[in-house]
């Protein structure tokens, strides 16, 4: 941490200041300037939260140099985390893994269809709403339960792992009885409550990234999890949103990249969630394994025109067909 | 909603999209214009999502007219909504609520104390935070049960009513038995699950505006609440993200009076959170009620420089004196 | 300027480092910390560019401490610096300074019509568009020469004085020849040819700032003025573009203030084209006001519904009496 | 367009509202609802500039369908637009075109040696500044005229095509006869004057978009240059400003596929600005073609860590070679 002083300073404020952070057991270090003085706070084996030292008179600035992350960071595991669902499917290793599936579980019989055919095509994994968080309290808020099971059953019959979204800490048994991974949704990113006692699970995660976090509250989030225990973290990014609403949420490939350079963790990419729109996903899609995601979560439904809920960027089981031939 | 057709678009298939729509039950009415047909869909009296039919071939866009929410707009209900708390505290009246206190409950020397002297000073309701949902897991996450037990004690003592943060369904009773008004930050603003179990407490709710939610967004988190049946929301306003980041978040009064045209709520203002500095929050302050808000929340300390959280955007007593004087 | 070197850095790393730095006359602080090295460089006058130490192997981050802009800051200035228009008109002095016109001059008749009776309901100075920049081709692009002539005429006439912006290098004669001020639009804060032969007319500048730009580009861009020696320079806040989109842009007054704190400019705001509709104008003006801002620029047309330009957004007489007694 | 009135309207102020578009020789259309009325603008030939008539009674908002470019639409012209710079770089047909060079042009010697080695790497055309819109007044801002001179010399040698952006209408001379292909930089996306007058030029222009611009406001830029019988241009895609600070702007792919849809134009990529380091340019130029750029801009020093200008985002010419194969 730097403490900027003003310019007009004096050396008693400079004193106080320094006096304040050997208070805390840390490390100040003078470093006077042409035009002002800083003071580095240098001791510190992880991110001081002293943000309230620009209360004291002559402080112009505070500047974090340590990140608030430690276990997500490369710098804690250098080499690559592999998140293991099963035997044959892995994140974080050299082949991407392909989720696919309605965006909603609207009946065993839909549900059966697709997860056929998805596996048939290529997908590693089936991914399927059974709770729904909606923007709108109108909106379609999927079947519950009964989507669980459903998801189970095939899963198990097509022998292929299966993943869906918790939106309550009431659901922690059904998903640990249900299902292979527990994806946490974007607007749950920040729900520190659910995050821990998913954790707590010990189940592998899918973190998905809230459509405004920075890439620091991203790994923050992961952070509480791996804090908790559980080392089962796979990212993934879904759009930012922005001032551009022509699309749905920019997809943000430059965090992605970052992100493999800053930790260790696996992180795919979900174009579906970020296109909105069915004609931009396959594009999307193939730059974000181009970038290096580790692989894609993907909507598809056998039949969007009458899909339940997200119909207008799922695709059908043809593009879906084109797509994994172009990958 | 408009579906906007290509200027390519054929005959077929516009007849194939009027069909679908009048299919649901609505009415579809073709707008043939000197460049492509357009087809209204008129008949309905809630908000259409069928954003599905971008899959028709032919369909350029889709264009949404109705707005989501409903019982949170002024067309739904043209009187202001006042929410009262007491006798003396009503939200939504004339007179500008003042809600003040710490951003976290550390002790109950420092609470009462704090408590105290901004009731003199002219507060109406006391904050304090007992859960504190910390983009860190590092950082101090309140003091939790024992906070609320030291937040109803000296409220009663004193006499004036108090707010605090939830963040779990697990605590929804301690919530009812404590305080006598629930905030929801702005992290939880789309913890859909947690927003619909505090609204059947019919206890007042003050729903923070989440830190990227629109304005739709917001009214439609509010919306849940209204659909559970409790009708006390008030909402707050506590600044957004954008690329600006020299400040925390940006006040956004735009949005704000924006909020007072088109809902009954009432609306206040935070300008704490949203300055991230002290020094920023008593023009904040002014300018929110300038702009017509229904009050402030607003950070209070009596040693920002040693307070466990969020000390660099607390006022003092004497400047939280000063900011009562400017009023 | 603070090096952070990566936590696997070795000591002939920051070594390499280190000799770089001084090869370019600064002076290179080692910061050994628990966690890795940083490398402070202090000798440093100005802002020093540079980025590209990030080639070097072992370096994780820059981080800049001294803001790029000098003869803007309050620092390099700590008195508010006041900008006369004339012995009546000062920016930056007690009373703030209202500009009120048509956002486009259309005809002698309509402009004077509009100019008497902002005047006579207090304006200190007439606004009025002749050449407009517009986003599409086809809209209205202004009457150019002739309503700058009108203006001189008007204002010559009502004795009040005016300013209208400049899109062009070719049209510099005219503007120092017609207008009392000159306004640098939004779309031109970063047209660096444009601002600097504009600062070398040595009139009164009011510089918008971009839709986008951030607080350090704002400032920036005025310093490019300041450099060119003309000190007389008027910052106007007039929206920021964000993810919200149910306004125009959103008035960031957060940076006003704290513009008002790092910078001895005078700063305005404009809730006109902030709004984008004429019911948000009135109380985002009062909100202006209340934060600190020295003045207003106020679109007001009399007759808006047939305005040939952003009717949407202007007030008309009866409005604009009625902001001008609420202020 | 469509114009919705409130669920309060009267049919006098419906009719009104009608009245006043008819007057505008346009059709209007009443489309009146379960819940209110609204009104269908639809004679209109081109987009409808009517946001004045918010100001009548009764109107609650204004909704535009047809947008505002034309020329530069799919809708107006089918195929593909192929820019054609000399008989082998054409951009806009099968293969990517490859633009590499120095961000500024520092010396002939300096100039050679990237232009030799990036040429037989592989690139198809020389990028270089010679004049620099720079932030601070500080920064280097280029070499000028010499620099074009240089520039064309090279070219001339090494049967190269080149490119270098333009600043200033003052320099539209030797533009016209130093350079292949004129840059318009982002900053000058909506300095409409230079924009135009360098359409005049007829000569292949690479129009990069604004950093905050929206897709609307892109093509509206090129809007103006095919207004003036230019129909070389070539739109670019490098990296928009966000809430998301950890890389410089975020490439945004989204909207590089949405316009391939909507307009006809090529558009490249430029992952070097977008990144802003250079260890994010490989995998984000590979995720550009991926998804669809029709070529790349990127910036190649010869020794990035003492290059004048962007030294952090250039890649050296092992890293550019490596791009090369990879892609």
């Amino acid at each position: 941490m730097l403490i900027v002083m003003k310019n007009t300073a004096t050396k008693r404020q400079i004193d106080e200041v320094v006096a304040a952070i050997e208070k805390s057991s840390l490390t100040a270090e003078r470093l006077p300037g042409a035009q002002r003085t800083a003071i580095g706070v240098i001791g510190n084996k992880e991110f001081v939260d002293q943000d309230r030292m620009l209360n004291f008179p002559g402080v112009k600035e505070i500047i974090h140099v340590t990140k608030k992350y430690k276990l997500a960071s490369r710098e804690y595991k250098q080499e690559n985390t592999l998140v293991r669902i099963d035997k044959n499917v892995v994140f974080g290793d050299k082949k991407p893994v392909i989720i696919a599936g309605p965006c909603a579980i609207e009946s065993k019989e839909q549900f059966a269809k697709i997860a056929k055919r998805v596996k048939d095509l290529g997908a590693d994994m089936l991914r399927g709403g059974a709770y729904k968080p909606r923007t709108s309290p109108y909106s379609f808020q999927g079947i519950g339960l009964e989507g669980l099971k459903i998801m189970r059953e095939i899963s198990d019959k097509l022998k292929i792992p299966c993943i869906s979204e918790i939106t309550s800490i009431a659901d922690l048994d059904l998903f640990k009885k249900y299902v292979d991974m527990i994806q946490i949704g974007s607007r749950n990113m920040q729900n520190y409550d659910l995050i821990q006692k998913v954790a707590d699970l010990k189940k592998p995660i899918l973190l998905k990234r809230g459509m405004s976090a920075t890439m620091e509250e991203f790994l923050l989030a992961a952070e509480y999890i791996l804090k908790h225990g559980n080392p089962n973290v796979v990212l993934c990014e879904r759009g930012i949103r922005t001032f551009e609403t022509s699309s749905r949420n920019i997809l943000d490939l430059n965090t992605l990249v970052l992100i493999k350079l800053e930790s260790h963790l696996p992180i795919i990419a979900d174009p579906s969630h970020s296109a909105g729109r069915f004609d931009l996903v396959i594009p999307l899609a193939k730059a974000g394994l181009a970038a290096g995601a580790d692989g894609l979560i993907v909507e598809v439904h056998n039949n969007p025109k009458e899909a339940l809920s997200d119909g207008e960027q799922s695709l059908n089981f043809k593009t879906f067909e084109s797509l994994i031939k172009q990958l």
